[in-house]
């Protein structure tokens, strides 16, 4: 699977990304190792070749004592930048070098999981924890009229650049489920024949449908007759009450015509969210649960409003991953980070169960191609 | 190249589809031959198996007399729908017929194209006819101010269901070009390395340079140390100041990133082309004239405002092929037609030098993928 | 399929032989076309250049007449060299030229059957002809006793160079079968699972099965719970008594290793083939009978000596195509027609019914890798 | 690189062999892993299913000391069975898989060597030694007239099955090179055109040079204008006295075609080493020495007879790997173990400087499909 890293190059590239952007131009600061600016490079033309992405996994070396000295050399260098003062005008570079971190702290866990599920031992990765049991309920609907808004990150807090400029935007009326479509609800599409009835699906996603001879999202697994789930605590049943997760753009979009329904577009999830308060089930609040629940209001009940945006799981929006009017990419290599993806990848919103709980933001973008599955994705309906 | 179809099968397809959508429903006829149900269906699922578009190319039968056999027989039952007036209820199917047929027909002229531009004797379809000599002139720009507008189909005459409903969208302030790009400047990008500059691209199409080795638009070859043409007339040398064409999404983002400007939305050009008449250089307006020319005005000047914006090549928007806002397919097999290609397709506007006069209209949304070149695409500059 | 060609590519190929290697080298001889050259060049590399092989079936041009044209320009230009006596020192490269399009008479039969099965509508290529019914008949065996033998051709009448030299080597104790495996015997091995056991398969072979999903040979197919076989006269029920035809050296080996036996090797079946006369059912012997029958004695009965060794099908041998001791190829373009394919192929004998009656010899050595199946390829048994 | 497994993989499996040929059928055995059968079954379809070969290398678990636990539990149950004398008539069994270990010995010496090539760092796996210098010398050769010889295992001592049965060819009148060529002598091929040069080679041969741009051996580098070549003791100036390494048969082919002369077949290759003792430069004889080297003689000259022909390089022959006449393999699984091979490989003799020195015999037949260069395989020439 050319998308999954092992752990030990994302810890050796996030690393990269401080010695790189930071470091390097400081004076007299000399590289770790001068074969690591290939090496560790994901996809930086400006900075130089990259090692191809798809033989990551096919490297024993550096090893991991050696990616570890890599870490403290650098870290130890950036703790002598920050006591000497030294970076005016670079603060920016190191928050983003923060925020990439973050984000590669979600790939070692989603990149850990793809990488366990494809061993026949199904090895978990943590002990398992008991679940909130939950219910999923009724679904309910909020709705919002017609209206002019305005999208896109408002302040000079940090943003990546992909979410400005604030700009206006023409919202048509409609409605927001209140939560994310479940296990129970996604199994009653499969067992209508969700994956073998072509007119549900957009033709890209019935080609890969056929092609990937899918019948479920990722992570379900037929066992004794029955429906399992694979996760980072294992093997168990499926649980009729979570989101549904590790599924594609292509099953979200085929399950709401499935339902009469839609996915919402990003500036509806917006709209709705900046409403909300950032409380979820984030990788940090809730202790080594790296399964997606539904957070529960302080009387356990399950709140009705739309709620529970944010952590969880990743929502598809019907949006594809574009520039905002008047996008600049920064100058430089950092210009790299985000705006050359904006071609064949739709947005989601809201932040997973692995997602560092002061990661996320209401205008915060996230992007995948299509066909991706491996990440904490699911959805919520929009009509 | 497997988006190409034989001319036998474009001819036998767009009968298919009368025979399919109107003659089958039609008492006690008797379809053609059985197999060919099957062997010309393009992508209807609904209607049942599809022959494999890759190998259309390696059917020998039916042959072309046979194939016309087919034609006349499916005119002929047709002509007798007609007289006998026994279509109410239809009359939207047969129109969406014959512009579907209009819709093949510019295809086999590209797929023709095709074909004879990868035989090394690089063929000609039609002997040359002298061109007008034309200037690209310097480029001006028309702006227009940040406005809540209305786009999409407006009335009840025909159109295809993807350009409704109409609705508002909210246009940024913006200018538009007066003319597309030509061959000389384009030209000037690729002699200041734009193949060559992987900071002008967007990730997919940097890969898509690199793996196909492009070094021009798709029929641009060099010949004794020059810049030539092919074209459905053969080879000549680059025309300056026609209209760059045969370029992907790909190119003409790139292109324009190198220029500091941008390709204008979807809905930006219909807001300036639904001002304008329907004039330019179309399939059957210009005898003979396969090649994208400008238009002149009565006086022989280039119009300086945005003009020839229908006719002479495709234009690329940065607009993502989506849904409209409420957007319904029609039911049934028919509902397959536009819907289920949203995904990963870029919009394009206005027609071409291929195209039928009568076919186009301002709303009319054509679409392909990123790295299309073989349909007649070009682009103009917004910014 | 990239091995099969256009008759009209076999056409002008075969014509571009006597260009190239004969009329070229004579003064003031002038190409038909300077880009044939390249466009009908196989494989000679040390000629030049050779147009994929792959994309011979995209080529429209040169068309059937010019092709023809091209073919009567050369014919013309041999008569004079053949009145003028102006061939001396090169009749050998004449007899190869006429020799090579022998082979491609073969190949156009082959293709074009290909193409035709490959079409849903089962076109047949000439009418049917009632077949000669036959029994199979209870196998026979003739013993041979270990011996050293000479191999390889005898004389100097015309031979290809991986005939040569006629060499000593040494054949074991065994008994060859006096006739093929017909399709009733095959069948048995199908019925009894002969496709889903991977033991009585090489493991290429069994790879190559699980691969392309085979199940029984080449134009073996099931139609209304029937077998039915399909040839050049169309779509016809198998006939058990004819001898299995259209199946790889991988089907071949399993259904020996089925039967407890195992197929021929080279030098057995040359030793029994120098036996006997060369008469069987050719190309050009039974009129338009492109299917193949067992030739029957005077009295009508199977012979039960190893007969039917020529013509019919090419009988594959468990020899793979290497070089005799002392091997010598042709020097310049020539050395490249057989040697340097002596690799991962394996050695048939006999000729087909597709097969010219005079192009065949005992020593005749043809070679196809082991998953072909395009070709008039059966087998016998030895053990 | 689908041939190669990580170490831990091979340790697993040559456990397995124990466990599944021998332990299971031990009454009361309890397996150690039910998943382990799948696991590490490497293509044995009569014990079952395996997990694919280009997937090893993703499968984290079992991790190193799991593995080690499960060779302890084998070896341990292992020696109950030799304590018990319980395995009467499984002798040949044990005996099998103590040289089957041997062989996965070997392969996890060139496993790890091709996987640290891969990496830009090309790290070294042991530290360097001090290599003999030695002179390549002028070749000398060894005439042996026409006779007919026997070839194969000749008495009741361990080989594997496709040594036997002992049987008669004949042997053509030759000569055998008195060592192999060295990285010196192949270097003047490589400076004169080898790798340009179609006419040199096999025309698999030749679309493998093109397909995959060889311009040298596989561990030969181009650093500092200088040609180098990496081995376990990481990279070191090309020794030109060294017998060439790491080549594909198709090179062997093309040198030997270049000088005029050919590949020894493997009968002539036992013939002459049958007369010779098993001395050379194995895995366990010369310590740590991974790097091929010629023995010398005790006054420390180069042996003028064919010499050297055990240990240093596997040698290609010209051979085909076919089945001995009369060639029977095991009843069951372990008849799946050499003879379902014999089909597009050829065969290699005289064991390398990674085979043990107990392992190697002069009738040993090692296949490798004609590619393959991961493996210590060198040549010498005959005419």
């Amino acid at each position: 699977m050319p998308d999954v890293s092992p752990t030990r190059w994302h810890l050796a590239h996030t690393t990269w990304f401080f010695e790189t952007f930071l470091l390097k131009s400081t004076p007299g600061y000399q590289v770790f190792h001068e074969d690591f600016e290939y090496l560790f490079n994901s996809y930086y033309n400006t900075v130089g070749e990259q090692f191809p992405r798809h033989r990551r996994g096919q490297i024993s070396r550096p090893g991991l004592p050696e990616t570890l000295d890599y870490r403290r050399h650098v870290d130890q260098h950036m703790m002598e930048l920050f006591s000497a003062g030294e970076f005016d005008g670079r603060g920016h570079v190191i928050e983003l070098g923060l925020h990439h971190e973050q984000q590669h702290q979600e790939l070692i866990l989603t990149d850990i999981k793809h990488v366990l599920s494809r061993n026949p031992l199904l090895p978990a990765y943590q002990t398992p924890t008991p679940m909130a049991s939950g219910e999923g309920g009724r679904l309910e609907w909020t709705s919002v009229d017609e209206q002019l808004v305005q999208a896109g990150h408002a302040d000079a807090t940090f943003c990546f650049d992909n979410e400005r400029p604030r700009h206006k935007t023409y919202l048509q009326a409609h409605e927001l489920a209140h939560r994310c479509v479940t296990n129970g609800e996604y199994l009653q599409f499969v067992n209508d024949g969700g994956y073998r009835r072509p007119e549900l699906w957009l033709s890209l996603g019935w080609a890969q449908v056929q092609q990937e001879r899918w019948t479920s999202p990722l992570y379900w697994l037929r066992r004794d007759d029955q429906w399992h789930e694979f996760s980072l605590a294992g093997l168990h049943a499926l649980e009729p009450n979570l989101p549904v997760c590790h599924l594609s753009y292509f099953e979200a979009d085929a399950y709401a015509r499935w339902a009469g329904c839609r996915l919402p577009t990003e500036f509806e999830w917006e709209t709705h969210a900046a409403a909300l308060s950032m409380e979820g089930n984030f990788a940090d609040r809730l202790t080594a649960r790296r399964l997606p629940i539904h957070p529960r209001g302080a009387g356990g009940e399950i709140p009705s409003k739309p709620a529970a945006m944010f952590g969880d799981v990743w929502e598809w929006t019907s949006s594809p991953y574009t520039a905002y009017p008047g996008y600049q990419p920064a100058s430089g290599a950092l210009g790299e980070y985000n705006g050359k993806f904006m071609c064949n990848q739709f947005v989601l919103r809201g932040g997973s169960c692995a997602t560092s709980s002061d990661h996320i933001r209401p205008t915060y973008r996230n992007f995948f191609p299509p066909e991706a599955r491996w990440q904490f994705t699911g959805f919520r309906l929009a009509r």
